[in-house]
């Protein structure tokens, strides 16, 4: 694997912070992203469903974008989410991340009705990719059916593939079944994949995988490149399982919260603590209980904040 | 029942055209909520899930609305949708058609996040009601869960209404379950209880119910409207199975362009076939289906034509 090949390794998709009075809270989050990319990431995920994206509105959205790269933050890593349920909205994200020269778009399928057929949802890529019109477009499918409640099957990822060759290069899968990201590798090859999350991040590496997506990653960035980086050294595996126990300690709770309240307590920032509704803050307890649970995994929140 | 209190009776989700590009078709919009009012719709809830709502643009919502207004569909029969997974957006739908003076509107809640908290769902609608601020706010809960993956349980809707006695004034309830629909109209006197179909809309409102809501209204509206009228005469069980037995004929279809298609032949013009996607047209021989199903039930496409 060529780590130079952005976006390879590990992506980070983004924790939005928010004001109390729930506005976007822009130098939180470019100053989380530095961050991000100082500890290790190789790429920034932005605006997927641990960034509370579909909470936010299209202009937001841009904003945030814009205010990243006008920041420093070299577009050459970013992969923005684009996919909305409405065709001129996922225009309208994609063509302004291309014209911003990200090096790709991350692609919720329109997730609004359940039950459409893979040809619909293949008219749905078809044109945004006819609309948005542009060879420098680079699309990651986004595969998440317990949130989306639909997704991107393997028949209808071939025939994506076979018709946008050089368009469609990757996805992200977020089922959470090792067999289906399993398949996508077999299936495949070249096709970047890049599991949602590192409990399977050595095993993906071994089969070709293009690295991992994943929420704890806003937590757990250095742990998890190392594992990268070490993937054919002897302490691999045990890399491997350190990682897993951190992300199976912290799904337990719901994930964009738990990942707030840690991030809040690293940066000794309770700002960090907001989400929007429909979401909600960890409560004190459930806090404490996930605190509890990292620091006996030697969760070294202390040392986090000296890297910032 | 007062059918002069709008928008009680029948409500139609209206079907949304687009042109053969995808934009949207104003002025066969416009003609059709003319039309259907013209059957004896009682109410327009524009910008339903039949209306392809989340497949528009806030923009294009906004325009539509504005559109019909200003030729000349009363605001005080329209309820339109504007719950979306954005609070920025719900907000700023909402307070758009309260300045245009609409009777209500159609609140889905947010639905990308699932397995979401009662008390999330509940912070997402009092954020709209507390940010729109505005006394004639009326807001209809739009109970979906087989499409939006949330909805609007018992005890939410309780404590909705026992802090927003004058504001959460109703539901749809498109649970499909009449249960959940005998368990409104038994828990909530006088809370406004719209069923999302024809089918249970004589019990419902021998219940106490308001009318319904339903897709198939689109094409039947004349027929679902006289079992309301006659609710109380001895055709009123005969009109209920006629109008029964048309929605179970469309329904083996998918919904939207089930009645796109109706509306196509009713119209004699094709334009109606359109669906953005990740819908798709019905194909052509499920058309024939359908056609020919309702041509058994003695649907009449021709009178309809008539009365435009």
């Amino acid at each position: 694997m060529n780590l130079d090949h952005y976006p390879r390794g590990v992506l980070v998709p983004v924790l939005t912070p928010f004001q109390g009075d729930l506005t976007v809270d822009a130098d939180r989050f470019v100053e989380h992203c530095r961050w991000l990319l100082a500890e290790g990431a190789n790429g920034l995920a932005v605006f997927g469903t641990t960034s509370e994206a579909n909470s936010l509105s299209i202009a937001e959205r841009m904003n945030l974008l814009e205010r990243l790269i006008t920041h420093g933050v070299p577009p050459a890593v970013l992969m923005p989410g684009t996919g909305c349920c409405a065709l001129p909205d996922s225009v309208a994200l994609t063509r302004h991340a291309i014209e911003h020269n990200c090096f790709g778009v991350l692609m919720l399928p329109p997730f609004y009705y359940k039950g459409v057929s893979d040809d619909g949802l293949y008219a749905s890529i078809a044109e945004i990719v006819q609309r948005v019109g542009d060879e420098r477009l680079r699309i990651y499918l986004y595969h998440i059916p317990p949130m989306a409640g639909v997704g991107f099957a393997l028949p209808l990822i071939e025939r994506l593939l076979k018709d946008f060759p050089r368009i469609v290069v990757g996805i992200k899968d977020s089922s959470g079944d090792w067999k289906n990201t399993q398949a996508l590798l077999e299936s495949f090859p070249g096709f970047e994949v890049f599991p949602g999350s590192e409990m399977h991040l050595l095993d993906a590496l071994r089969k070709g995988g293009a690295g991992c997506i994943s929420a704890t990653a806003n937590v757990n960035v250095a742990a998890i490149s190392r594992v990268i980086h070490e993937r054919k050294g002897a302490d691999a595996d045990a890399l491997q399982d350190a990682i897993s126990r951190m992300r199976a300690a912290i799904q337990k709770f719901p994930m964009v919260a738990a990942n707030k309240a840690i991030l809040a307590r690293i940066r000794d920032d309770s700002g960090w603590d907001v989400v929007r509704p429909p979401l909600r803050p960890l409560a004190t307890e459930a806090k404490a209980q996930l605190f509890q649970a990292l620091e006996s995994l030697q969760f070294d929140f202390g040392r986090r904040v000296a890297t910032v």
